[in-house]
């Protein structure tokens, strides 16, 4: 199953090593603790029982950060397990490209928006659910191309992704304003995107050579279930987790729930509806009732009210079964996009439809409506430096960025990537661990058994 | 495996269509933030360094949120995988009947005790928190008809119970003043009794057919231990989410804490001491060790002490195993009463035994003992309405009141879920996958070979 | 596959019988609410909304002990699930085990260290966090007797080894003025040194007779990945959970994320680099990975800052992967040492090495560095009652007596475990779950099937 440039016994470590060494030193030189993990900077008048240790920006966030951690780590890395020979790499692959991640993360989002007049990066909890962010975007990408690539491949993915996410993050968030908590577009919009340019590039016509792998067994699905289970109980968290603190943070997380109820509701019709005999798709189910997660992602901190997330919750599931039924098949036949895990249904559409939720909120719901509390949700409103309408627009040209960005991104990524010494496997040794695990013969023969 | 009526393909999506638009419409009418979700209440004074943003609910309430919501996704829905052909649907229409609940819940609860003046349903943490305890109760019921019923059966069975469960719970908790923070009474003895019920009206003497497929193989097992640990693991999450802020809610979490652990001692004594070669039954170890939760749920907010709280668990875990081992096969045979999960032993007793102990317990300890904190306990005794023995004799009524309502009411359900068009599975087609799920055909091969 | 010694009929129920009602017993001699889990200490000038309901330590602590309870049922327990035949024993006797082990830990650690003035032990959600960590030490010592042993012979280790943590620890926290908050020394080091002792006592000569079920199979290694996982997500809780309030919480959890990031990126590598084939091996993923974790146990509530932490979690990485690839055959070899899941890669080297980093971190950042904030880290160098340099030779000193008292209590503990009325298993029925558990036939016969 093996081929030499699917060795990886010198290319991975040299690689993790020189990856690792680098960010230990810029570590090193640029990155600091911020005012709420640093000693030095606590306020001896602090104390917990009369006052404000509790005002530590840890108790408000780092509830949330563990849901958001939990997402990434097993809700990203159980769900990509439904493949039959795949779940190792689903995991275990994940874990490594989710653990560089978050560390590169760190310092291109602290180098972009973090930087204080020190030259140095600040960092804590905010700063650690920010990297997740950015880590989660790079797991949709994985989702994409799930299967088809070397550890090698995802890690060089991983740093470039990670590098055009804090750039596009930047321009939206800092330059033009826009709001986007949850990251509908920052986030699943342009994982999703990049990912299917990538995938696009590392076009493989006979993949086909791989095809009775490309599926689920019974196990496998079950295990992946534990991911979907953990995305979708988690979702109110993300989207949440950085807004800002008391009511915008707390409804954000209600409109979140809402959305992702209503949403269910829609997948599993359906999924029944179109089938031939009425029978739930696994696949559907898997990925479908998550959508009303993602497309909560723009609008869930404004006065959405639960009865518009459980609309837009609604929508999300019908749009993305459909996808799954009628749209990828073509995107594969015609535009040879092998998206293995769909995540052009779960985040692609779902994240545009999240974006555009968001700007027409932004724009009916009359300022008045969030009275004192605007200037949570549209600082920019508030200080009366711009209208709502205008807000609106900035929110429908982030989308629009955000999809050159990563349209563009995941095109010279995707090239980068089909250099020969990566080490991708063959066409016949797809969706395969042996590949770059070990997995001995007794484990194989059990697992073709199970087949 | 399927027949005409089995087919879903209209039936489900059809009610899950309707229903989800019933539910958008009344959201639209009746539901609207609460103080601590609005941003136009927001007041500006509320800074989190130096106050109080962190006086927002959400701060209090959403870390218990989400164990809870874990608790009934993931605990109850592993749980019930412990069938070797039924995962899929344990997982999936858990998932379902839950997304369902939890939005009627919002509406029904909110309807019988959260309508403000404004003749609107105000939501928040709290009321997402009670909106998930009403789904455990659907829940607990799903596990008594697990494998025998077709999941629009179970929707209309939510529905309804959704309803009752309001309904008793208005009656306890509104007008007679009863304590059941963990919901041993309005949970778990409601949801258990409704569901042996309604399994009792579905009886199927011919059940037989589908008796190889009522067990569990080797990882179903394991997968069901997903369910069982997280279960045990955040019960005292479950049982102080919405107890009175401070002492009350540290207390309750503490006593569930060491009601399950000498809970999980007794089930591993009983499961052993019962079996005659002295070895441990997993249904007894997935299953008993948690009734110490449910029996802790009346009390644990009381000044039970650990020392109480732990003779409490004992008691049940005993109590639980000696219903698996010895009534489950009378009821069955006697009273043909076909339950699946055996919710009678962890739900069904454990709750009875958790109501008695609520009212020995509020009837024994002095209020001295509580001093200041009577009022956040028992306000009514506080507010010299009542004393404890006339409290205790409360309590006491209201169990009876659950279980009037909870067998009257699965008895009407369970003649409704009779109606053919629901498309229950043959009798030899229960506990299948396959029915109302696409399982290829390898699939089914793979799973026949590790059965 | 069972003999009389190992039918546990009689033995296992009366000793979990016993136990309990002595813990009963006890508890209710001995154990009171503390001040914030009191009703009648509440202060009812206390309210959410404009004060310190939020004052209560539930608030600042609970969400840290539910992540810790998760890493303690779910974590251990799954992560021993590996092995093919051993997954019910894994998490069953780890359920077990860890909740009789945190009822003793909470009188144990509350007689040495909680007893109060009225000699009574005053028990909240610290003193839980605190009996889960000691429950903790116990699994890392299942994990090295793995397989090997009854149920009623991890009872009593279990019940003596509690006995001797809260002995160590004592010495260490409140005599020595150690800081260990994330157990580097009292839980990984003590844990490991005294199961590999325990396990040397037990040596078994033929147990290759049970060689062919001493491996994973497919699925059990993703059954594990659930388990290795949550250990690596919630470890900055676990490190953090009961350090002082504010800032230093903050900050441990921090420098744990990094620390494992950084770690998770050197097991990758050097697990590929030990591989003739340059395969990655899921031994390595599942155990060193967390290395990082234990590792930054001692220091990581220091000013270590994110920089140390990396190098410190790239080094324990490295060691981890050593230690399986090329210590743990000589120590089996040489030393007679048969550990199962090595836990002396995982938790020994890292726990170590973990415990030197706290010393020469005391060492050498100069006193100034910590400001204000000196007294929450180092109190006794803040209070003017010793140097930094005298810290880190207690520092030093506490890993010393640690290992001792481990070691020697290990030794003690193995004799008595050797009784043979303890039922363990005969050379050939190891790593077998179906001595101790109802297995049937068909189910047995699926497993070989799928071995």
């Amino acid at each position: 199953m093996t081929n030499s440039s699917t060795n990886m016994r010198l290319k991975l470590p040299i690689t993790c090593f020189i990856l690792e060494i680098i960010l230990i030193i810029l570590f090193g030189v640029l990155v600091v603790y911020d005012h709420d993990t640093d000693a030095k900077l606590f306020n001896k008048n602090m104390k917990i029982n009369n006052s404000t240790a509790g005002g530590n920006d840890f108790y408000y966030r780092y509830p949330s950060f563990q849901d958001v951690h939990v997402m990434i780590f097993i809700g990203f890395g159980f769900l990509m397990t439904f493949l039959q020979r795949y779940g190792f790499s689903s995991v275990g692959f994940n874990f490594l490209i989710a653990a560089l991640s978050l560390q590169w993360a760190t310092l291109m989002q602290g180098f972009f928006h973090g930087l204080h007049e020190d030259g140095k990066i600040h960092i804590g909890v905010e700063s650690m659910i920010n990297a997740d962010f950015c880590t989660g975007s790079v797991l949709i990408s994985f989702g994409a191309v799930l299967g088809k690539t070397s550890p090698l491949q995802l890690l060089i993915m991983a740093v470039f992704e990670v590098t055009l996410f804090a750039v596009n993050e930047y321009i939206l968030l800092s330059i033009l304003g826009t709001r986007d908590a949850g990251g509908s577009m920052t986030i699943h919009t342009f994982g999703a995107y990049f990912g299917l340019m990538v995938t696009r590039i590392l076009y493989r016509p006979r993949l086909e050579q791989s095809k009775h792998k490309n599926s689920s067994v019974y196990h496998s699905d079950l295990f992946a279930m534990i991911g979907t289970i953990y995305l979708w109980m988690f979702w109110p968290s993300f989207n949440s987790a950085v807004t800002a603190h008391g009511d915008p943070q707390h409804r954000t997380a209600m409109n979140t729930y809402y959305s992702l109820a209503a949403c269910t509701l829609s997948t599993y019709a359906m999924s029944s509806l179109t089938a031939h005999d009425g029978k739930l798709d696994m696949v559907h189910i898997q990925n479908a009732a998550l959508a009303g997660g993602v497309a909560a992602g723009t609008a869930g901190e404004m006065m959405l009210t639960p009865f518009g997330s459980m609309i837009v919750g609604f929508l999300a599931g019908i749009i993305s079964v459909l996808g799954f039924k009628y749209l990828s098949p073509i995107l594969e036949a015609k535009l040879k996009i092998q998206d293995t895990c769909g995540v052009h249904n779960l985040h692609g559409m779902p994240g545009i439809l999240g974006a555009i939720v968001g700007a027409v909120t932004a724009a009916v719901v009359p300022k008045e409506v969030y009275g004192n509390g605007l200037e949570k949700v549209f600082p920019d409103v508030a200080s009366g430096e711009r209208e709502t309408s205008f807000q609106a627009g900035i929110q429908a040209i982030s989308l629009a960025i955000t999809l050159a960005i990563a349209i563009f991104g995941g095109l010279i990524v995707g090239f980068i990537l089909k250099l020969p010494v990566l080490g991708a496997p063959r066409d016949n040794a797809c969706y395969e661990d042996s590949v770059y695990w070990e997995v001995s013969l007794i484990k194989q023969d059990s697992w073709s058994q199970t087949v």
